[in-house]
């Protein structure tokens, strides 16, 4: 091991090394709107913290998606038992609050229409447990632009579990959180440097707010 | 977001919220050995570096596993091609390491009996794009113990597979490695809060030397 | 091809070349419990048909399983949306049937008390798209009983997955039902010499009596 | 149970119930060659007969894929160790065939050129245990054309998946073959009325044709 890189020279040492290269927005892109759900946004439970700036900037990126006619699917955390003892042990109170069904329900301001999907995930990760792999086929997607809570945990996992899949990830830097925001940024960093390509929200909305004027992209033929 | 956590506090912060319990051992576990390949270990490649430490004690966790009976899965990483363009555009470095099969080959001081599978995974976690889980329930298995490098890469992804599967995880600390001292630690926090227990190597060794003298555990019977 | 092989034919052609062994059960077992709802039972439906016996025999192996402390997971279908156009092309019956939540209800026969987890899979399979894989595993099961309906469809899509991931499955033959014999026979014929044990349900109700009597089986120590 | 549905008449009852819609070719297919090896060509081994005849059709629509530039994918089967001994059990002939290294090699008369990738499963899907999936969203396919064998095996499991994940399923009928005409045509008649369309070879053959001369579809440009 290198016992000396710091952040920075870590940068430096990924850039030399190839990490961190740039993918790109592709022609067919999904938004993934990632638990955003009371439990994480209220600071009392065991998951939330305070996150209304990332809120404000998650809606615009939903207005411009929807406006752009880009399809838009969320999640949230449920279905725990017997069989997540693991889970139990590990995450004592992660797991009190996903068995709460109050806590893990869309916040209303998302304004999810019924043709949205929500996705009731077991874990950290969008992919892992659920149908959404059939479902960005079948939509023809190549893109998630992903949002939500928390970077060091759901969103990692997420952007990680799409980059395997070959979909190329774009994360808006102000539209995701998490409760620190020294692991908000080593996570960022270990994102953009391993599975997407983080950018600041204004350049997503203006992409967004381009394909919407010029009538969408390919997958819209 | 609490703006002014630093990692003492995030600790602190994740103890009181329920974040990284203790999971321990179960009764019938696995060796995973990750990415002991000549690509990860040689300095002058795009993703190796010196692990030197790290492979004594992989070795010695080897050693212990084998003799008490604890099955043992390595990986390697392969069968990029035409299909993996974001990958080559995000990794272009460790793509071409990968392509190379040269790099991609076991350490032979692993000494990897036939017996003993080596998948070849194409992407950082070694349940992605493989028949792990399903290699693991054919055993029987209910604890992976996990070693190799990288820590803020395959290893820090396979551990969270493991914990999504309801696996135990445990991952003795000094037979993980990565690159950068930083990135080894942020996410070994990450991995004991969130996916593992992390313990020195020690007390790995001395359950498995237990679990040897004993005639192993119930998966033996 | 050999042209003039009858299914007699190719039954013994099969046990020639070594298809259909015994496996048995193990020491774990779970019980599935596949698309029991209204739709599959109502003759007027796209997808149901007269299934009264088969109702009875699964009532009876579900009394048993949970008298011997066997875990019971239930199946229904749904969530279909824009993603699902080929599903919609190529089954519109049923796509209209499963979009029918009210058709989509576990019979309350069933008496399904809430630890008893109810998934809800996009397909056939009860592995695909769904969390179940992790949940025998988190149970440590090792073996799978399937039972339900349709034969020539969700439940031949089971066994199949379940054998992929080195379960035992045993199928009570009058405990699962399809809206055609031959359809039925051709299927149990193939699960029997591909998947898993097709036997007399009888047999299957004594072994879990034997269970239950005995205190169980290994995984419940 | 409706107990007097012969097939005709099952045939009949699937139409009126809205099974076996028509779902066509997309536009950006991808050939699925599946376990076209020695083992399943030669009759004196236990999975195999004789299949000269779908052999020269699987020939010819890999010629017309590749004058097509429609990427081709090959399976073969491989990589039984120690835990998989319920396939042991359930398949031993087959188990002894798959772990004979000679007979899983693909036939040479397929000319596969290196950049066709070749994935080993495991088991019957093309899905199962690999990185399929990934490859075809990398791909950027919509349609999946199969052909090779067995009709009732790997060629059924895979058309399923294929469909699982909203996939187009074409099947070539005379590019498809089994060692039993009855378990061949059962199987054909539920791929069709399930997971896609059956159709003849002459067919596939004229759509691949005419898109060479079109200059591709919509995956081309």
């Amino acid at each position: 091991m290198e016992h000396s890189l710091s952040n920075d020279a870590l940068r430096e040492w990924y850039r030399e090394r190839g990490f961190g290269g740039r993918v790109g927005f592709g022609q067919s892109p999904a938004l993934l709107v990632i638990d955003i759900a009371r439990g994480w946004l209220d600071p009392s439970t065991s998951i939330g913290s305070d996150q209304k700036d990332m809120l404000e900037n998650i809606l615009a990126v939903l207005r411009a998606a929807r406006s752009a006619d880009v399809p838009v699917i969320f999640t949230t955390m449920g279905g725990l038992g017997d069989s997540d003892e693991v889970f139990d042990l590990k995450l004592p109170g992660s797991a009190a609050d996903v068995r709460n069904p109050e806590l893990m329900q869309l916040e209303p301001i998302l304004e999810r229409s019924p043709s949205e999907p929500v996705l009731v995930k077991p874990r950290q990760s969008a992919f892992f447990g659920t149908r959404l792999v059939g479902q960005l086929i079948g939509l023809g997607v190549d893109t998630a632009i992903v949002v939500g809570s928390s970077t060091s945990g759901c969103i990692r996992s997420t952007c990680e579990d799409a980059f395997n899949n070959n979909l190329r990830v774009i994360v808006p830097r102000e539209a995701v959180g998490d409760r620190s925001v020294s692991a908000h940024e080593a996570n960022l960093f270990d994102i953009d440097n391993r599975f997407g390509d983080v950018m600041p929200v204004g350049e997503v909305l203006g992409w967004l707010a381009a394909r919407q004027t010029s009538g969408g992209g390919a997958g819209d033929g």
